[in-house]
Protein backbone atom coordinates (compact mmCIF):
# COMPACT_ATOMS: atom_id res chain seq x y z
CA UNK A 1 0.00 0.00 0.00
CA UNK A 2 1.40 3.50 -0.78
CA UNK A 3 0.77 6.08 1.52
CA UNK A 4 2.11 9.04 -1.17
CA UNK A 5 0.71 9.95 -4.92
CA UNK A 6 4.16 11.58 -6.04
CA UNK A 7 5.09 14.42 -3.37
CA UNK A 8 1.16 14.24 -1.89
CA UNK A 9 -0.16 12.38 0.71
CA UNK A 10 -3.18 10.88 -0.30
CA UNK A 11 -5.36 12.92 1.42
CA UNK A 12 -3.94 15.90 -0.14
CA UNK A 13 -4.18 14.27 -3.47
CA UNK A 14 -8.29 13.99 -3.01
CA UNK A 15 -8.33 17.79 -2.14
CA UNK A 16 -6.29 18.74 -5.60
CA UNK A 17 -8.74 16.63 -7.53
CA UNK A 18 -11.83 17.97 -5.93
CA UNK A 19 -10.44 21.25 -6.69
CA UNK A 20 -9.78 20.66 -10.66
CA UNK A 21 -12.42 17.51 -11.45
CA UNK A 22 -15.10 18.94 -9.27
CA UNK A 23 -15.12 15.88 -6.68
CA UNK A 24 -12.88 12.73 -6.05
CA UNK A 25 -14.09 10.42 -8.76
CA UNK A 26 -12.49 6.92 -8.09
CA UNK A 27 -11.18 6.70 -11.42
CA UNK A 28 -8.49 9.94 -10.71
CA UNK A 29 -7.77 8.28 -7.26
CA UNK A 30 -6.76 5.39 -8.65
CA UNK A 31 -5.02 7.29 -11.76
CA UNK A 32 -3.02 8.81 -9.22
CA UNK A 33 -1.41 5.63 -7.96
CA UNK A 34 -0.82 4.63 -12.33
CA UNK A 35 0.83 7.84 -12.39
CA UNK A 36 3.29 7.23 -9.39
CA UNK A 37 3.71 3.85 -10.68
CA UNK A 38 4.60 5.02 -14.37
CA UNK A 39 6.71 7.75 -13.11
CA UNK A 40 8.85 5.06 -10.70
CA UNK A 41 9.31 3.39 -13.42
CA UNK A 42 10.74 5.78 -15.58
CA UNK A 43 14.63 6.36 -15.67
CA UNK A 44 15.38 9.26 -13.39
CA UNK A 45 14.97 12.33 -15.14
CA UNK A 46 14.03 11.20 -18.45
CA UNK A 47 11.81 13.58 -20.38
CA UNK A 48 8.90 12.36 -20.97
CA UNK A 49 5.54 12.57 -22.94
CA UNK A 50 1.85 10.91 -21.81
CA UNK A 51 -0.55 9.01 -23.87
CA UNK A 52 -3.64 8.36 -22.51
CA UNK A 53 -6.06 5.63 -23.42
CA UNK A 54 -9.12 6.23 -22.03
CA UNK A 55 -11.05 10.11 -22.48
CA UNK A 56 -12.85 8.95 -18.92
CA UNK A 57 -11.09 10.86 -15.49
CA UNK A 58 -7.58 9.27 -16.32
CA UNK A 59 -6.26 12.38 -17.80
CA UNK A 60 -7.35 14.49 -14.81
CA UNK A 61 -4.94 12.26 -12.90
CA UNK A 62 -2.03 12.92 -15.54
CA UNK A 63 -2.50 16.26 -15.40
CA UNK A 64 -2.64 17.13 -12.10
CA UNK A 65 0.59 15.30 -11.47
CA UNK A 66 2.93 15.41 -14.10
CA UNK A 67 4.48 17.94 -16.41
CA UNK A 68 1.79 16.55 -19.26
CA UNK A 69 -1.19 18.43 -20.12
CA UNK A 70 -3.57 18.88 -23.12
CA UNK A 71 -2.85 22.04 -24.07
CA UNK A 72 1.12 21.93 -23.86
CA UNK A 73 0.94 18.71 -26.25
CA UNK A 74 2.46 16.51 -23.99
CA UNK A 75 -0.68 14.66 -23.11
CA UNK A 76 -1.96 13.03 -26.19
CA UNK A 77 -5.35 11.49 -25.43
CA UNK A 78 -6.27 8.27 -27.41
CA UNK A 79 -9.81 7.24 -26.79
CA UNK A 80 -9.24 3.08 -26.91
CA UNK A 81 -11.55 3.12 -24.24
CA UNK A 82 -9.25 1.00 -22.23
CA UNK A 83 -7.66 2.20 -18.35
CA UNK A 84 -4.29 2.78 -19.27
CA UNK A 85 -1.52 5.41 -19.76
CA UNK A 86 2.27 5.09 -21.01
CA UNK A 87 4.86 7.63 -20.21
CA UNK A 88 7.59 7.72 -22.78
CA UNK A 89 11.02 9.24 -23.19
CA UNK A 90 10.43 11.94 -25.27
CA UNK A 91 12.84 11.31 -27.64
CA UNK A 92 13.36 7.73 -28.15
CA UNK A 93 9.46 6.94 -27.84
CA UNK A 94 10.17 4.16 -25.35
CA UNK A 95 8.48 3.93 -22.21
CA UNK A 96 6.21 2.09 -19.78
CA UNK A 97 2.33 1.39 -19.81
CA UNK A 98 0.02 0.70 -16.60
CA UNK A 99 -3.13 -0.41 -16.26
CA UNK A 100 -5.93 -1.09 -14.27
CA UNK A 101 -5.68 -5.06 -13.66
CA UNK A 102 -9.19 -6.65 -13.38
CA UNK A 103 -7.48 -9.77 -13.11
CA UNK A 104 -5.80 -8.18 -9.87
CA UNK A 105 -8.77 -7.36 -8.19
CA UNK A 106 -9.71 -10.10 -6.24
CA UNK A 107 -9.70 -8.84 -3.63
CA UNK A 108 -11.47 -5.61 -3.83
CA UNK A 109 -15.13 -6.93 -5.44
CA UNK A 110 -16.82 -3.22 -5.03
CA UNK A 111 -13.42 -1.65 -7.28
CA UNK A 112 -14.29 -4.89 -9.91
CA UNK A 113 -18.05 -3.75 -9.53
CA UNK A 114 -17.59 -0.16 -9.98
CA UNK A 115 -14.74 -1.00 -13.29
CA UNK A 116 -17.19 -3.58 -14.82
CA UNK A 117 -19.97 -1.85 -14.29
CA UNK A 118 -21.26 -4.55 -12.43
CA UNK A 119 -23.95 -2.39 -10.10
CA UNK A 120 -25.44 1.12 -10.30
CA UNK A 121 -24.70 3.97 -9.03
CA UNK A 122 -27.74 3.66 -6.42
CA UNK A 123 -26.23 -0.50 -5.57
CA UNK A 124 -22.59 0.81 -4.74
CA UNK A 125 -21.09 0.46 -1.78
CA UNK A 126 -19.33 3.90 -2.18
CA UNK A 127 -17.49 3.94 1.35
CA UNK A 128 -16.22 0.51 0.88
CA UNK A 129 -15.35 1.57 -2.90
CA UNK A 130 -13.12 4.18 -1.29
CA UNK A 131 -11.67 1.87 0.84
CA UNK A 132 -10.69 -0.62 -1.42
CA UNK A 133 -8.95 1.84 -3.50
CA UNK A 134 -6.87 3.45 -1.08
CA UNK A 135 -5.72 -0.02 0.19
CA UNK A 136 -5.42 -1.65 -2.98
CA UNK A 137 -3.12 1.06 -4.05
CA UNK A 138 -0.70 -0.20 -6.57
CA UNK A 139 -1.49 -3.99 -6.07
CA UNK A 140 -4.43 -3.91 -8.99
CA UNK A 141 -2.06 -2.67 -11.37
CA UNK A 142 0.08 -4.27 -14.03
CA UNK A 143 3.05 -2.61 -16.03
CA UNK A 144 5.24 -3.46 -18.80
CA UNK A 145 7.71 -1.56 -21.26
CA UNK A 146 6.35 -0.14 -24.71
CA UNK A 147 7.74 1.38 -27.52
CA UNK A 148 5.89 4.13 -29.28
CA UNK A 149 4.98 3.38 -32.95
CA UNK A 150 5.52 6.82 -34.77
CA UNK A 151 2.27 7.64 -35.60
CA UNK A 152 1.15 8.06 -32.65
CA UNK A 153 3.55 10.45 -31.29
CA UNK A 154 2.30 13.83 -31.12
CA UNK A 155 3.17 16.16 -34.12
CA UNK A 156 4.70 19.08 -32.77
CA UNK A 157 4.58 21.73 -34.99
CA UNK A 158 1.55 22.60 -37.17
CA UNK A 159 2.92 24.57 -40.09
CA UNK A 160 1.94 27.71 -41.90
CA UNK A 161 -1.16 29.16 -40.64
CA UNK A 162 -3.33 31.80 -42.83
CA UNK A 163 -7.21 33.46 -42.20
CA UNK A 164 -9.34 31.17 -43.94
CA UNK A 165 -11.33 32.76 -46.95
CA UNK A 166 -14.77 31.82 -45.90
CA UNK A 167 -15.25 32.18 -41.99
CA UNK A 168 -12.13 34.64 -42.03
CA UNK A 169 -10.32 32.92 -38.90
CA UNK A 170 -6.69 31.46 -38.51
CA UNK A 171 -6.67 28.06 -39.24
CA UNK A 172 -3.76 25.81 -40.36
CA UNK A 173 -3.05 25.76 -44.28
CA UNK A 174 -2.28 21.81 -44.30
CA UNK A 175 -6.19 21.59 -43.52
CA UNK A 176 -6.99 22.71 -47.01
CA UNK A 177 -8.77 25.68 -49.10
CA UNK A 178 -10.89 26.53 -46.10
CA UNK A 179 -10.67 25.72 -42.55
CA UNK A 180 -12.27 22.40 -40.95
CA UNK A 181 -15.22 23.99 -39.73
CA UNK A 182 -15.56 25.51 -43.01
CA UNK A 183 -15.25 21.81 -44.55
CA UNK A 184 -18.44 20.69 -42.80
CA UNK A 185 -16.90 20.07 -39.26
CA UNK A 186 -18.67 23.40 -37.72
CA UNK A 187 -20.08 22.13 -34.12
CA UNK A 188 -22.84 25.22 -34.75
CA UNK A 189 -26.52 25.53 -36.17
CA UNK B 1 -8.39 46.73 -20.40
CA UNK B 2 -9.48 44.09 -17.86
CA UNK B 3 -7.53 43.60 -14.57
CA UNK B 4 -8.94 40.68 -13.20
CA UNK B 5 -9.68 36.86 -14.90
CA UNK B 6 -11.96 35.30 -13.20
CA UNK B 7 -11.66 35.61 -9.70
CA UNK B 8 -7.29 36.25 -10.28
CA UNK B 9 -5.51 39.22 -10.32
CA UNK B 10 -2.96 39.12 -13.92
CA UNK B 11 -0.37 38.38 -12.23
CA UNK B 12 -2.00 35.17 -10.05
CA UNK B 13 -3.40 33.46 -13.14
CA UNK B 14 0.51 33.92 -14.91
CA UNK B 15 1.64 31.93 -11.69
CA UNK B 16 -1.41 29.62 -11.83
CA UNK B 17 -0.97 29.03 -15.76
CA UNK B 18 3.19 28.59 -15.19
CA UNK B 19 2.44 25.97 -12.16
CA UNK B 20 0.03 23.62 -14.72
CA UNK B 21 0.98 24.49 -18.42
CA UNK B 22 4.61 24.74 -17.27
CA UNK B 23 5.31 28.37 -18.55
CA UNK B 24 2.86 31.34 -19.35
CA UNK B 25 2.46 30.48 -23.06
CA UNK B 26 0.62 34.11 -24.78
CA UNK B 27 -2.42 31.18 -26.27
CA UNK B 28 -2.80 30.67 -23.00
CA UNK B 29 -2.55 34.05 -21.25
CA UNK B 30 -5.03 35.24 -24.06
CA UNK B 31 -7.47 31.80 -23.45
CA UNK B 32 -7.80 33.35 -20.14
CA UNK B 33 -9.49 36.34 -21.18
CA UNK B 34 -11.29 34.36 -23.33
CA UNK B 35 -12.96 32.30 -20.54
CA UNK B 36 -13.23 35.38 -18.54
CA UNK B 37 -15.39 37.15 -21.10
CA UNK B 38 -17.53 33.99 -22.31
CA UNK B 39 -18.24 33.43 -18.49
CA UNK B 40 -19.31 37.04 -18.33
CA UNK B 41 -22.16 36.23 -20.81
CA UNK B 42 -23.94 33.21 -20.01
CA UNK B 43 -26.76 33.52 -18.01
CA UNK B 44 -25.82 33.22 -14.20
CA UNK B 45 -25.98 30.34 -12.64
CA UNK B 46 -26.20 28.33 -15.87
CA UNK B 47 -24.63 24.89 -16.01
CA UNK B 48 -22.38 24.49 -18.61
CA UNK B 49 -20.11 21.98 -20.84
CA UNK B 50 -17.07 23.49 -22.84
CA UNK B 51 -15.88 22.75 -26.67
CA UNK B 52 -12.91 23.88 -27.62
CA UNK B 53 -12.31 24.38 -31.69
CA UNK B 54 -8.02 23.39 -31.25
CA UNK B 55 -5.43 21.29 -28.66
CA UNK B 56 -3.19 24.12 -28.80
CA UNK B 57 -2.99 25.89 -25.45
CA UNK B 58 -6.63 26.88 -24.99
CA UNK B 59 -7.73 23.59 -23.54
CA UNK B 60 -5.16 24.32 -20.67
CA UNK B 61 -6.93 27.68 -19.58
CA UNK B 62 -10.57 26.29 -19.93
CA UNK B 63 -9.28 23.85 -17.34
CA UNK B 64 -7.78 26.34 -15.13
CA UNK B 65 -10.57 28.23 -15.18
CA UNK B 66 -14.05 26.37 -15.25
CA UNK B 67 -15.08 23.22 -13.56
CA UNK B 68 -14.86 21.40 -17.26
CA UNK B 69 -11.79 19.31 -17.58
CA UNK B 70 -11.17 16.60 -20.24
CA UNK B 71 -11.63 13.67 -17.50
CA UNK B 72 -14.84 14.59 -16.42
CA UNK B 73 -15.95 15.04 -19.91
CA UNK B 74 -17.39 18.58 -19.96
CA UNK B 75 -14.76 19.63 -22.02
CA UNK B 76 -14.64 18.41 -25.16
CA UNK B 77 -11.83 19.39 -27.60
CA UNK B 78 -12.56 19.52 -31.21
CA UNK B 79 -9.50 19.87 -33.19
CA UNK B 80 -10.75 21.90 -35.84
CA UNK B 81 -7.50 24.31 -35.61
CA UNK B 82 -9.23 27.79 -34.87
CA UNK B 83 -8.63 29.63 -31.97
CA UNK B 84 -12.18 29.69 -30.66
CA UNK B 85 -14.24 28.33 -27.62
CA UNK B 86 -17.38 27.66 -27.01
CA UNK B 87 -19.54 27.99 -23.00
CA UNK B 88 -22.72 26.24 -23.55
CA UNK B 89 -25.76 25.07 -21.45
CA UNK B 90 -25.76 21.37 -20.37
CA UNK B 91 -29.52 20.80 -21.27
CA UNK B 92 -30.54 23.37 -24.03
CA UNK B 93 -27.08 23.89 -25.89
CA UNK B 94 -27.41 27.27 -26.38
CA UNK B 95 -23.97 29.51 -25.28
CA UNK B 96 -21.29 31.98 -26.37
CA UNK B 97 -18.74 31.24 -28.99
CA UNK B 98 -15.59 33.49 -28.20
CA UNK B 99 -12.70 33.88 -30.91
CA UNK B 100 -9.34 35.53 -31.26
CA UNK B 101 -9.89 37.65 -33.65
CA UNK B 102 -7.45 38.60 -36.37
CA UNK B 103 -8.98 41.44 -37.61
CA UNK B 104 -9.30 43.49 -34.61
CA UNK B 105 -4.99 43.52 -33.94
CA UNK B 106 -4.58 46.52 -35.79
CA UNK B 107 -2.98 48.18 -32.68
CA UNK B 108 -0.94 45.03 -31.51
CA UNK B 109 1.29 44.05 -34.39
CA UNK B 110 3.37 41.66 -32.13
CA UNK B 111 0.54 39.61 -31.12
CA UNK B 112 -0.55 39.94 -34.73
CA UNK B 113 2.80 38.32 -35.49
CA UNK B 114 3.12 35.36 -33.12
CA UNK B 115 -0.47 34.40 -34.06
CA UNK B 116 -0.27 34.81 -37.66
CA UNK B 117 3.21 33.03 -37.57
CA UNK B 118 4.65 36.19 -39.22
CA UNK B 119 8.17 35.83 -37.46
CA UNK B 120 9.72 32.74 -36.17
CA UNK B 121 10.47 32.42 -32.06
CA UNK B 122 14.06 33.70 -32.64
CA UNK B 123 12.56 36.80 -34.30
CA UNK B 124 9.76 37.35 -31.66
CA UNK B 125 10.07 40.54 -29.24
CA UNK B 126 8.78 38.51 -26.24
CA UNK B 127 8.53 41.09 -24.08
CA UNK B 128 6.28 43.55 -26.39
CA UNK B 129 4.36 40.52 -27.31
CA UNK B 130 3.19 40.25 -23.53
CA UNK B 131 2.93 43.66 -23.03
CA UNK B 132 0.04 43.75 -25.64
CA UNK B 133 -1.75 40.59 -24.72
CA UNK B 134 -1.86 42.61 -21.26
CA UNK B 135 -2.96 45.86 -22.77
CA UNK B 136 -5.11 44.30 -25.78
CA UNK B 137 -6.89 41.88 -23.12
CA UNK B 138 -10.53 41.09 -24.34
CA UNK B 139 -10.03 44.00 -27.14
CA UNK B 140 -8.87 41.33 -29.86
CA UNK B 141 -11.58 39.07 -29.06
CA UNK B 142 -15.15 38.29 -30.82
CA UNK B 143 -18.84 37.01 -29.74
CA UNK B 144 -21.26 35.29 -31.02
CA UNK B 145 -24.18 33.52 -29.66
CA UNK B 146 -24.65 29.76 -30.69
CA UNK B 147 -26.25 26.66 -30.46
CA UNK B 148 -24.80 23.05 -30.82
CA UNK B 149 -25.67 20.53 -33.21
CA UNK B 150 -26.61 17.35 -30.80
CA UNK B 151 -23.69 15.26 -32.68
CA UNK B 152 -21.23 17.69 -31.14
CA UNK B 153 -22.54 17.47 -27.68
CA UNK B 154 -20.39 14.56 -25.64
CA UNK B 155 -21.64 11.98 -25.17
CA UNK B 156 -21.89 11.02 -21.15
CA UNK B 157 -22.68 7.16 -20.64
CA UNK B 158 -20.63 4.36 -22.57
CA UNK B 159 -22.51 1.65 -21.73
CA UNK B 160 -21.90 -1.50 -20.78
CA UNK B 161 -17.70 -2.78 -20.29
CA UNK B 162 -16.63 -6.45 -20.80
CA UNK B 163 -13.06 -7.92 -20.81
CA UNK B 164 -11.55 -8.04 -24.13
CA UNK B 165 -11.03 -11.60 -25.31
CA UNK B 166 -7.61 -10.75 -27.35
CA UNK B 167 -6.07 -8.25 -23.86
CA UNK B 168 -8.27 -9.46 -21.59
CA UNK B 169 -8.42 -5.44 -20.82
CA UNK B 170 -11.94 -3.84 -19.99
CA UNK B 171 -13.47 -1.99 -22.91
CA UNK B 172 -17.08 -0.49 -23.83
CA UNK B 173 -18.60 -3.17 -25.89
CA UNK B 174 -19.81 -0.87 -28.20
CA UNK B 175 -16.98 -0.95 -29.64
CA UNK B 176 -16.87 -4.32 -30.84
CA UNK B 177 -16.01 -7.87 -30.30
CA UNK B 178 -12.42 -6.78 -29.35
CA UNK B 179 -11.33 -3.37 -28.30
CA UNK B 180 -10.54 -0.96 -30.41
CA UNK B 181 -6.91 -1.31 -29.16
CA UNK B 182 -7.32 -4.99 -30.86
CA UNK B 183 -8.56 -4.00 -33.70
CA UNK B 184 -5.77 -2.02 -35.29
CA UNK B 185 -5.06 1.10 -32.79
CA UNK B 186 -2.61 0.04 -30.82
CA UNK B 187 0.09 2.59 -30.27
CA UNK B 188 2.46 0.68 -29.42
CA UNK B 189 5.52 -1.73 -31.12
Amino acid sequence: MTSKIMSYSYDEYIELVRSFHGFPAPGVLIGGFMVDLAVKNLPEGVLYDALCETKTCLPDAIQLLTPCTIGNGWLTVLPLGRYALSLYDKYTHEGVRVYLDEAKMGPWQEVRNWFMKLKTKQEQDTERLYREIQEAGQDMLSLRPVKLKPEFVQEKHKGKVALCPKCGESYPVSDGEVCLGCQGSDPYF
